[in-house]
């Protein structure tokens, strides 16, 4: 075997550990009987343990020396390159975390998320605050270690969107609310109730569940290597490319819930689905920081894939002209009456409101500002933790007009926190951003894509995509791919447009 | 940590390895996509070798020294030293046997295994012989470096039944056929058809499924630790005593199918959840030689307990007395006019057949004998591979009085030889065999017993099972707890006195 054949297979058998992480956390989301959760616990943390040490060995770095230097005279471009040197990258920085920080994180996270859902439940933020700065601290010494230029923030973001830092996201996130929030202030103005209200009806799950299914497989996802199964917090996750698994929650009233989820988490998988079959089980299909196999690169740009099917997709007008009909076959009663535009308008409703997870296209980036600036102050001490549900009412008074009448609906409503996920919420909204400069590069090279779409033809989109964006697991970083696909680096303006557009349609904004 | 502890630790840490490869399996076959089989492969692959390195690695000697050293004043009972003792056993046997020997096995078992499917497919053995031959010729060398007294057989057998050896079976099957066969003769005598057949009529099966659960709760099994899935070829399977997981398949007319299905894999089920929770993650709960976690001692200790449940119990005329209504009130159409007499009869029809897996209680074991004299004769060089379907069918005369019209139907049907599983058919015979062992003494401690089950109560059988088997895990040998419950070694007696008795009434013999 060459240098860098067995450097790879040391990388495939880590991936193969990985994998098996992830399918054993899938079971226990999905399958498995709440009696296994302790010992499913111990099975996770043996495997976690083997598959750092099998990483952050002497044997990594011996094989790592000698893949770079049969790789350097590679083009700067290809796979075999761009592996050995994240994998570089990634096993530099992970040396630099000290092991009482890894554990002292580890040995928080189930207390604190513990504390999170009962602080949440009872309204009573004073008992979240201690744990909220014990996370905060551990935040701010894993910045420390890991290093950064201006703001420890950087140190974090970078684990979840490494093109993206502090400072860039201020100027994004201006520019962003600059068009949304007066946007938002037209709609509110003009907003009325629907003529109908589709949700006092009851649909049944497995047709809710048939017609999703359907839906996720008319727009590419391939059930030969994929599954939709309930979870209560629904989640895409995969073990390679040849086995993608989505999960969905449902209402029996409101199914939008049901079929929006598959649809986004169908967007996540097929980005998985689409990885070149050459990079199964090498280090372009793995996230080392997060310590799991995925296929996409950033989770900005995963969040675009999944809005993009969700949102410009499934919240299309030519969505529900091509598909309304289908639906009704499996409602007949329920949809008796109702027509494809009435079911657009019902599925794309405005509303300021205070949760972030049921908002919608216009509402949710403020959501994502809010909690990033008050990230970003408790990182440089501008925000004292004690100080945040004030903080919270006064952000979301400001930019969404609404104040939540306590903190289990307002500063206490994300679980993130509590696990120390400070840096992830970002890509929520680099994901929206993302996917309009996606959308307007396929418009611009795939010759009639709208005529496509309009009639319900998603392949050549796919295709697109598939060509530009999956195939490249995360051989090329999000700003590498916004670049060679587009011309342009984060920037939005697609995006804005987008919204403005399709709003003032539908509101018939003046 | 004391010497025991820390080798108590490494154990656990190959328990956790171990329990995730179970769960990767249960994974393939009840949940995963088909084009996730090839990576699953690797994923499988990969977590064996760690698991194998771990176990046979230096660290293992030294920590068993130590650990030796502080169990050996302990009683020669306890838990502790018993854990110590067998992982030593069984370190020293896969130490005997050579790495090219294991990654030999391992390769042809694939390729075998297909040739074999596609062989019974077509009917062809001349095709499947060179590989049966090969995986003999593996099975020899296993046995020669595992070693042995008197037959190669010993050697294999030991894997699944320790407490046996081929002169023992030989003298068990003798008296057992000189039991079964003149009781079938008499039986297939006086055969005629029932009044009714029940399986014309369809048999929903989500009703099937929810009436197995329900009688699977009845009889003990713990949801909260458990679940029921469907499988082409159903197996339990367990992850600890805290994940113990069942699999059925159903048929819309001959619903026994699935419910005896269920019952059998719950009698298996019992065992894994009753095993005492400080065997956890230990020694006592692995089966070093088959590498994967699993509570009960013995192939035929654990089958004595399906068995038991499916058939002394499922099978009895109490438990129709008893639930027959509650069957009726899933199928009221389907079962109108009937009764739990008839039911009774129609689950215990006597028939010779040419397919063990769908054998009555009768002529199970018939099937079981002439594959394992087949087995012995393959290994001790009496039988030649080529000579198979001719021996085969003349058996099947012999014992059954049936002869397969192909080889399909005959010496093709199972696949156990094309995985090289020889050694473990004699478990099912055995388990029957202790299945009615263990019932008489259950009977001799129990002070009523049977009215208990009699009347549907089937806690007081549980518990003695629970008190007497279950709750020791792999501690002691099936032919220990034999001794410990019913004060002999395993003896046909009690079970040809339960066939004998439950069939001269059931057909009214004389």
């Amino acid at each position: 075997m060459s240098a860098y054949e067995q450097f790879q297979s040391h990388i495939a058998e880590l991936s193969d550990v990985l994998n098996a992480i992830s399918i054993l956390k899938w079971d226990a989301r999905t399958m498995m009987p709440k009696g296994g959760a302790e010992t499913r616990g111990m099975q996770l943390a043996t495997l976690t343990r083997i598959a750092q040490e099998h990483f952050t060995g002497e044997k990594t770095a011996r094989l790592l020396d000698a893949a770079e230097a049969e790789v350097a005279g590679d083009d700067s471009d290809s796979y075999r390159r761009r592996a050995v040197e994240q994998t570089r990258q990634y096993y530099e920085i992970i040396r630099r975390i000290p092991l009482d920080l890894v554990s002292d994180k580890a040995a928080l996270e189930p207390v604190s998320e513990h504390v999170w859902a009962e602080s949440r439940r009872d309204n009573d933020f004073k008992r979240f605050a201690p744990y909220l700065q014990q996370q905060l601290d551990l935040a701010k010494r894993q910045a420390d270690a890991v290093g950064y230029q201006d703001h420890p923030f950087d140190a974090l973001v970078f684990e979840y969107e490494p093109s993206v830092n502090a400072a860039k996201l201020k100027v994004i996130f201006g520019e962003l609310k600059q068009g949304l929030i007066p946007l938002l202030n037209r709609i509110v103005a003009q907003d009325s109730p629907l003529p109908r209200n589709l949700w006092e009806h009851e649909y049944p799950l497995d047709k809710q569940k048939a017609f999703g299914l359907e839906m996720a497989q008319k727009i590419g996802y391939d059930l030969d290597r994929g599954r939709l199964d309930i979870a209560p917090h629904p989640f895409e996750i995969s073990f390679t490319r040849n086995d993608v698994r989505i999960t969905t929650r449902y209402n029996l009233n409101y199914f939008p819930q049901a079929l929006y989820g598959t649809l986004h988490e169908t967007g996540h998988a097929l980005y998985e689905q689409g990885v070149d079959p050459s990079l199964t089980r090498t280090a372009l299909t793995i996230d080392f920081l997060g310590k799991y196999p995925v296929g996409g690169t950033s989770y900005g740009a995963h969040e675009s894939q999944s809005r993009l099917w969700e949102n410009q997709i499934g919240r299309s007008r030519a969505f529900w002209n091509n598909h309304f009909d289908r639906l009704r076959s499996y409602f007949p009663a329920q949809l008796a009456g109702a027509d494809p535009e009435l079911m657009y308008r019902a599925v794309n409703r405005v509303k300021p409101s205070l949760i972030r997870v049921e908002a919608d296209e216009v509402t949710y980036n403020l959501h994502i500002m809010l909690r990033v600036e008050i990230e970003m102050g408790m990182l440089d001490g501008s925000m004292k933790v004690a100080d945040l549900p004030e903080i919270w009412n006064s952000k979301m008074k400001e930019y969404l007009g609404v104040v939540p009448p306590n903190d289990s609906q307002g500063v206490l409503q994300d679980i993130h926190w509590s696990g120390g996920g400070f840096g992830s919420f970002p890509g929520y909204t680099i994901g929206n951003i993302m996917s309009a400069q996606f959308l307007q590069a396929a418009r611009r090279d795939v010759a009639g894509l709208d005529s496509s779409l309009d009639g319900g033809d998603y392949m050549p989109l796919l295709n697109w995509l598939q060509q530009n964006i999956y195939r490249h697991g995360r051989a090329y970083s999000a700003s590498e791919l916004l670049q060679r696909c587009t011309g342009s680096d984060l920037t939005v303006g697609p995006y804005l447009s987008y919204l403005e557009q399709k709003f003032t349609d539908l509101y018939r904004l003046s």
